[in-house]
């Protein structure tokens, strides 16, 4: 594979930060974008931009049928079996959002029922859960995480039972790499009962191939930008029985079938699920995102990502009180660790001021933070357009900040 | 002004369409972008595209102040009075269905309150607050639409009432075109008692300019891609002692203070609304077209627009059968008509056919349509890049699908 081909199509990488080259470590936050993807977007303002679905002239024709060819192409790079399990939303916390409403408005869910998820989760795959519990009387139930980052395989297979009404998990830790075995832990579930099960596949999407058959997920969630496409757009992959089954969430034009002052009757799924003019654009940015990633190979992005992070893992192991959080084997290329005595933000400043960018904080999971005794690590999160070069110059601005700092 | 001038900044405009130019007459549904815009996205994924909010390095710093400008840019054009008074959302409907979701939450609507709609409304501020009422056993309340698509002022005094909670109505109406006294209503519910006042702006803020503190609106939404923006992002201004009160809707990263298992608190306004990751490059883009409007000049973009509809009003009305849907004087550049014996569908598949692009059906106002008797109608909407010769070419192909439908 050759790397530096495939940095061409990153024009942003190509910069001094500082007076040095940018090495671009912050992944995990946000991917960067090829010229790809912004040539789609560009592409589509330049040539068919329409609002879609309700014209009967030739750019708005031309327009639906490159957002719905777009839902075909992200329905198959999920292997969803129609692509009306497809939702468009706005990003992850707004597809988990999504299912925690109808959750909600189904009135499926009371007291006495549990919703469990773990000790893993970025706060949009927790605040939505407690707010649903906080609405229903439902409980919230934690999988607690081990020393080395993974899930407590055993404390989950306890808290599972006739009482547990949803299961939501990421398959991909944001915050340390664990990579979690989603696909058993939902057939345990299945095993229970009558389980809604939620993978958030954020930082999943990015790094794997994934089949939503084989997972046998109820939904799927995730944003296009962690993984090459713009902001402002995301996923929800939902069982279509359950779509079909669950109710709406926002009202508006789309999701509508007949409306009333009286009376209004929804719309089929995915439609019903998506009021109002949806991200067109991002839509068809998705997909040209994904056309990209698998032109590469999924396969091959997992290969390169994974010599990178065991890279840095090696050499950020020499130095003198390095301490890494998320040590299990099975992870991704997200490496989150600590040096002693000194504070992530300031170790982050340091290497920005050598044009390394890597993120510092809570990384959006405060519980797991305090599960660990800490207020935030700095992260370095590796996608496939970095270079062993690039992990080097990491590790050179890890120890001159060690240095400084101590 | 040199509308060629203005033309030149869209390139979609320069395109041929079964043969004969295009005249893109469909602005309602969404507008065409200037090339300032495409290439302000352009620019942020080509420079500074990064995660915002929690980074440490320069591209997070850059994109982080980038979008906090672009919020101080728009609410300086709605005349905020300060820019946390501005949220992103993905758009009108997500912004509407915003408000109606954190009144639902905050318990403050219940059996007997009255929330008080219009006749003119599109789905997206109709359907969101019949879900509120069935909710919470409000009742919903529709101010009637007289023969000449304006609001029933009579009929508005006589539902306004202590009972009122909440009056939705849009600035200009989407399907008429119908230029509602908003500020008037407001000032007249503000009489009654403590009415939470939405002003749905999705069709006012291409056409004019908007002044929230004069309006005095509580709620003031509107969606990018009507005014020059890309699709998928969106504003909704909130008072900020309002937004201090109510309780949030999404949750997730961003909009927390501090999250624990057993308790979450939640993030000041704006950002308590704004949960996950928003649209980033979008909001640049959003404030990048109302800098684009306002070196037009929102009084420059008014007047050509006014002598287009005048134009195209002055000529469908020579056309023998044409019925024009909303004929009061106060009217933004949409004209909706129909021919006696012709369907909407058909007229509007005829003048596809010459390269005119207007929109058919019922504009996601079934209501309004039942209303007059119709399914529907044809309408043509202008913006500031449309030429009198454009106007011209749709009277022609009016005339021409008269006679061939005849």
């Amino acid at each position: 594979m050759d790397i530096q081909k495939i940095r061409e199509d990153f024009p942003i990488l190509h910069q001094q930060i500082n007076g040095r080259p940018l090495v671009y470590l912050d992944n995990a936050a946000t991917s960067q974008k090829p010229l790809q993807v912004l040539e789609a977007s560009a592409n589509y303002y330049r040539n068919i931009n329409s609002n879609i679905h309700r014209g009967v002239h030739k750019l708005a024709q031309s327009a639906t049928a490159a957002h719905e060819q777009a839902r075909e192409t992200i329905a198959k790079h999920l292997n969803a079996s129609r692509p009306e399990e497809v939702i468009f939303t706005s990003g992850t916390t707004d597809s988990i959002n999504l299912v925690a409403n109808v959750l909600e408005r189904s009135g499926t869910i009371g007291e006495g029922d549990e919703i469990l998820i773990s000790g893993l989760e970025h706060h949009s795959n927790t605040v939505p859960w407690q707010m649903l519990c906080e609405a229903t009387g439902a409980t919230l139930k934690v999988i607690p995480v081990l020393e080395d980052g993974s899930l407590d395989q055993e404390a989950f297979a306890t808290l599972l039972g006739p009482q547990t009404k949803v299961l939501s998990v990421n398959q991909v830790s944001n915050a340390l790499g664990t990579i979690n075995p989603v696909k058993d832990m939902i057939a345990a579930a299945r095993k229970v009962g009558d389980v809604i099960t939620v993978v958030d596949g954020a930082q999943s999407i990015p790094h794997m191939a994934i089949d939503v058959q084989d997972l046998d997920c109820d939904f799927f969630a995730f944003s296009g930008h962690k993984v090459f496409a713009p902001t402002g757009v995301g996923i929800l992959f939902g069982k279509y029985d359950l779509l079909e089954k669950l109710p709406p969430w926002k009202g508006g034009g789309e999701m509508i079938r007949l409306v009333t002052f009286e009376k209004t009757t929804y719309n089929d799924p995915p439609f019903k699920y998506e009021a109002g003019t949806p991200n067109i654009e991002g839509g068809i940015a998705l997909a040209a995102a994904l056309d990209y990633a698998n032109a590469i190979g999924m396969d091959n992005i997992y290969a390169q990502e994974k010599l990178l992070l065991d890279r840095a893992t090696a050499g950020l192991s020499e130095i003198d009180g390095v301490k890494i959080y998320g040590t299990c084997p099975n992870k991704a290329s997200v490496l989150s660790f600590l040096i002693e005595g000194i504070h992530h933000f300031d170790l982050g400043s340091i290497m920005d001021q050598m044009g390394v960018a890597v993120r510092t904080g809570h990384h959006c999971c405060q519980p797991l933070m305090s599960r660990f005794g800490i207020t935030g690590t700095v992260r370095a999160s590796f996608a496939v357009y970095n270079t062993e070069e690039e992990v080097d110059a990491f590790i050179a601005a890890v120890k001159k900040g060690a240095m400084m700092l101590s």
